[in-house]
C-alpha cells in the first residue's frame, strides 16, 4: 500500500485526485496540506468528500510530508511548486508535480513565458515529461514527473500521430481549443464568477497562453523538427471539458480512413485514447480518463477534433496514471473506464 | 431631460440600470462613481455598454455627484449607502437607493439583521419604499425611495392580494424561493465561482436571509396583521430570475378561479403585473419587468407561483419605474414591455 | 459471473447501468434490447460507451432475452413494462424494473394515477419494493424488484427516520422538489428542449406528479400512519440532480441536534447515505450513489433537505445495489464511492 | 403604421420578431400562421409574450395572410418558403424571407447544397441579400429581401473590411464558429434536447454546413475574387450567441492597429457594429443587435473574432433592420440599443 501526500489540498485537482485515490486499492492518503493553519477536515475543504476520508489539511512543510510518503502529488501554483519539490525530493518521496513548474526543459523558455527566474533550473533537463501515452518507458523509474497541462494534453495526443509519421507540416498549425472553466482553477476572480462565464463563449491569452511552449517543446520531440503552432483558447460555459479543433497543413494525399488508421496503430493498446469515426464530444468524456480523437477533411483543410476532461485526463486521472506507473502497477488501476 | 447620477457604476444593478437610460428618453447619465482612481471609462468596466456611453467613472464624493444631478441611483452596498444618501440628499438631489439601507422601518430590525447600527435612523420611518404595484400614492412626492429587494418584491407582489383581502392566514407562509446567480452580486468569493455554482442546486441562510424581516414588514402593512413568513432561498444555476413557490394556509373554501379573479383586479391596470393561467417560467420574464404570477391547488395545499427578473423588475427596472413616478413620467417609459 | 440483459438500451438509465456495469467485476451484460431493427452497435446509440462493450442492440422479445440472463433490468416505459415483465419471469430470470408498473400495491391506485388498467395485477402485493435502505431484508431472496423513482427516494430517505420515530405529523407534509432536466428522459418533446430548458426554472404536474402516491405509500408502510403530502416538482436547468426542501410540521420540541441524531441513527451502516451537518449541494453527490441529508429549523418551521443524483441513487444505482443484495454480493460492488 | 404578417409563428425566429415589433412604434402585426388549425392565441405558443399581443394564430394561406399586410416575415422552413414567397408577393405585400429559400443567386448551388430543386429559380438572381451593412442601398426598394444565416453574417461582417482592402488571402480562409443551441431551432429532436447539449461541446456538419456557399457568394461579391472558406461550426452549451475565431492569411505587413482601423473605417456610421480593443464575448452582445469585431495576431497568424447575438442580429434583429430600410424608417427604430 503505498502512502500518498497531497500538497496544496484546496484546488480541484486536488479534489479530483482524491475522489480516484479513494477507491484505489494501492494507495493510502496519508497527508494533505494546505497554508490555512485552522487544520480543517477534508470534508469542510470539499463536503462531496464527506465519509470517504478521516483526514485534517495541515500545514505541513514540504519536508515534513515527504518523510511521511512514498509518493507527493504538488497542486500548488506554479513558482510555489519549484520551492517545494526540491524538498519533498530530499526527503526521500517520488513526486508527481501538477504545476507548470518542471514542464520546460529550457531555464530561459520558463522565463520568458512565465516572467520568472526559475529557481531549480539544474533539474528541467532530467524530469520525465508525464504524458503515458508517449513516455511510458521513462516514467516508472523516474523520481520527479512533471504532469502535462491540459490544453497541451489534447493538442499533443491530437497531432502526435501526424508528426510522428510526418504527414503533416511541423509549422503553421492552428489550435483552436475550448475548455471549460474549471480550468481556471478554484481562486475567486471576477473573470471566473459564475454571471461572467454563463451564457458566455470568448478567446483569451491570445499569443500568450503558458501551454504554448509545452506543447511545441514536445510536438518537436516527438516530430523531429521544429514544430510552430498558433495556439488560440476559448472559455466555454461548463464545468469540464476540452475540445480542440486543430486545422494542419497536410503533405501530400491522404484521405480519412488513412489517417485513422495512423493514429489507431500509434495509440494501439494504449487503454485512454478511443480512436472514434464519430465527431466526440466533451461530454462522451466527462468525468473519465478518455481521450477521443478524429479526423476530418473539411475539403482539403484536414481538422483533428480531441476532446478529454481537463480535471482528470487533463490532470489528476493522468497523475494517477503517472503514479501507477511509478508504483509498478496497471496503469487503469483505480480508474474508472467509463 | 433629467440628469442622472449613479453611485457605485461597477456592478450588475448599475450596469442593468445603464442599459434602460441608454434608451430613456427623458434622462440623461451625467456622472457615475467609483473607488478605482484610475477613471475607467464605463466600457472598461462593462464592455456591454461600449458605444453607448461617453462617459468615464470618477471617485466623485456623494455631495459632488448630488451637486450634478437631479435624481441619484445608490448601488452601494449597505453601510455604505447610509453614508452617502444624507449627503446626496443634502446636495439638493432626490435619490432612490438600492441597497437596503433605508428599507426597514425600525433601526432595531436592521441592527439585529444586518449586525450594524443604524446612522440616519430618524430617516427610516418617512422613506418610501419604492414597489410602485402597492405605494404609487407615495412615491411621486419622494426624496428618497428604498428600492426593494428582488426575493421581497416576488414575495410581496405574490402575496399582496390575498392578505389584503384576508384569504390566507398571515403565519406559518412558507416561501421557497429560487433565485439565479446574479443576485450574489459582482463581487468575487468562492461561493459565486462558475465551477461552484453550475451543475447545482442547493439552500442557503436558513432562518438568517435578511428579506425576511423586509418582507414582514411590508405584507404586515398591506394585510392589517403581522405576517410571519419562513422564507427558504435557494441557488439555481442560471444568470438571471427569481422563481417563488409560496405555501400559505387558506381561510375557507376557494377555487383557483376565484383567487386568480382576486389578483386581477388587485393589479388591474398594473403595466408589469400579469397574472397568467399557466405556471410561468422564468424564462418568460428574463430581460423584462414582468412578473408573472399563478396560482394552483395541489389537492387542498394552495401553491402560489411567481416570477420576476431579479436585475430588472427586482432591481433596476423598479429602480426606473420609480425614477419615472418621481419625474411625474409614465411607469413604462424606456422600459421594454417584452 | 452474473449474466445480465437490459430491455429497452437507448434511454439515460440504461446508459448509467451500463457504466457500472462496465466496471463491475461480478457482472457481464450478454444483451441489449431496442425496438430498433438495425442491430446497432451500443457504441451508435451512446458513444460515451465507445471501447467499453463489444456489443449489439438486438430486437430479442423478453423471453428470449429473459432465457440468456439471470437478471434482467427492465428499462422499457410503463405500461411496455407490464407487458414483459411477466415473460421474463416465465423465462425463469430475476427482473429488477425501473419502470413505475410494480411500485404500487394497489391496481385501483395505479389506474387513477397512470390512466391504465394494470394487465398484471395479481403480482402488485408481492413485488418488492425496491429501496435498500428500508427493505434490504426482502430484496435478497425476490424474483421481482420495482426500482423506484427518484423524486420518490429523495422523499422517503428525507421523511422516513422522522415519521418512524414519530416526530413529525404525517399529513400536510409540503415537499418542494427540484430537478434536473435528465429525469424527462432521452425522447425528444419541446419541453426538454435545451432552448426551452436552459435559464429557466418552473414548477409542473402539480397535484398531479405519479410519484405522489409511491411517496406516500412507502411512507405510510414505514410510519404506520396514513401519510399525506403535498408534492410540488419543479425543474431546475441542470442535467443531474434532485434537490428536496420539505417542510413538515414537528410534535413537540426538537432540536436540530436532535433531530440529526435520529437520522445519524435510523442509516448507521448505510454505505450510501451521509447525514451532513452543512446544507449539501447537489454538485456533491452528482455521479455518486450518495443521498445527502440534513435538517434546519427556520424560525420553528422544520426544514429537511436531501439530495441524490437523479440517474445514479435515484434510478440506476439504486438498481444495481439491488442486483447486488439479489446476488448476495456487497451492495457496493461496482459502485463509485465518490 | 405599417401592417405585418408572419408565416410560421411557431419558432424562436418568430418570437423574437414579435418582441421587438410590440414596442416598434411603426408597425402593427395583424396576422400570424401556423398549420395549427386550432386557431391557438399567441400567448399559449409563447407564453411570455402574454399581455403584448391581442392575436390569435390562424392557418391563412400565403395569399390570404398577402393581401392583409404590407410586409410578411416569412419564418417557414427551407422549401416551404419558396412554395409560399411567390404567393405573398402576387398578394401585394413585400415580403422579408427568413429561411434561406432565396439567399444562394445559382439554383445549381442550392439544388446540391439543399439537395431540392428550386421551385422558384428566376427569382434568385433579382433578390436582395439582406445585410444591411453590405447591401443597404439595394433594401429600400426591394420587394423581396432573403434575411441572411446567422454564421453568415458574423462571417461576413468580420472577413469583409479587410477582404475588400485585398489585406487578406481570399482563400484557405478558417472559420472556426461557436454558436449557442438556438440556432437549431424549436422542433424536437435528440441532437438538441438538454440533457444532449448540456456541458458539452461538439462540431457538427463538416464540410456540409449550408451556411458555406452563402458565406463565400457575398464575399466573393464583396472582395472582387473568388473566396473559399473551411467553415466548421460547432455548438456550444448556451442559448444565444455566436462566436466566430477567423484565421486568414494575411497579405503583407500589418499591425494590429492598422487592421482594427481598416474596420472602423469600414463600418462607419453603421449603428450596429462595434470594432472594439478588446476580445468581446458573446454575452457582450446577447439580446442585442450588435456585432462586435476585434483582430489579434497570433505570432504572426492573424486571429478575427466576431460576435453576435444568433437570434437577434443573426435573425429577427436584421429582419426588422431591413423592414425599417424598406418601409423609409430608421434602422434602429424598435431595435434595442443595448
Amino acid at each position: 500500500m503505498a502512502r500518498i501526500a497531497i500538497l496544496g489540498a484546496t484546488g480541484y485537482t486536488a479534489l479530483e485526485l482524491l475522489k480516484i485515490l479513494a477507491r484505489h486499492p494501492q494507495a493510502e492518503v496519508v497527508a494533505a496540506t494546505t497554508r490555512q493553519d485552522t487544520n480543517p477536515h477534508i470534508r469542510e475543504i470539499h463536503p462531496s468528500l464527506t465519509g470517504l476520508f478521516d483526514l485534517r489539511c495541515t500545514a505541513l512543510t514540504p519536508e515534513q510530508a515527504g518523510k511521511l510518503c512514498d509518493i507527493a502529488f504538488c497542486c500548488l501554483p506554479h513558482t510555489a511548486s519549484m520551492e517545494a519539490v526540491p524538498q519533498l525530493l530530499d526527503a526521500g518521496c517520488r513526486v508527481v508535480d501538477l504545476s507548470a513548474d518542471y514542464r520546460l526543459k529550457d531555464p530561459g523558455v520558463y522565463e520568458t513565458w512565465y516572467e520568472h527566474v526559475h529557481t531549480d533550473p539544474t533539474r528541467l533537463s532530467t524530469t520525465v515529461y508525464g504524458l503515458p501515452e508517449i513516455y511510458a518507458d521513462r516514467i516508472p523509474s523516474a523520481d520527479l514527473v512533471a504532469n502535462p497541462g491540459c490544453y497541451t494534453s489534447t493538442s499533443i495526443l491530437a497531432l502526435a500521430p501526424l508528426l510522428a509519421a510526418k504527414l503533416i507540416e511541423p509549422t503553421g498549425i492552428i489550435i483552436d481549443a475550448k475548455s471549460g472553466i474549471s480550468g481556471a482553477g478554484r481562486t475567486p476572480k471576477l473573470s471566473n464568477l459564475y454571471s461572467e462565464c454563463n451564457e458566455s463563449v470568448t478567446a483569451y491569452s491570445i499569443g500568450m497562453h503558458r501551454h504554448t511552449p509545452e506543447i511545441e517543446q514536445v510536438l518537436t520531440d516527438i516530430g523531429g523538427n521544429s514544430v510552430q503552432v498558433a495556439f488560440t483558447p476559448h472559455l466555454m460555459p461548463m464545468d469540464r471539458g476540452i475540445f480542440c479543433s486543430i486545422y494542419p497543413r497536410v503533405k501530400g494525399q491522404q484521405t480519412q480512413a488513412q489517417l485513422l488508421e495512423v493514429y489507431r496503430r500509434f495509440y494501439a493498446g494504449q487503454p485512454f485514447i478511443r480512436v472514434v469515426d464519430h465527431i466526440p464530444t466533451t461530454k462522451d468524456v466527462s468525468f473519465t480518463n478518455f481521450c477521443d480523437i478524429t479526423v476530418r477533411f473539411n475539403r482539403d483543410q484536414l481538422v483533428i477534433f480531441a476532446t478529454l476532461d481537463n480535471l482528470i485526463k487533463g490532470a489528476s486521472g493522468v497523475a494517477i496514471q503517472n503514479m501507477n506507473l511509478m508504483l509498478g502497477l496497471d496503469q487503469r488501476m483505480g480508474m474508472l473506464t467509463c
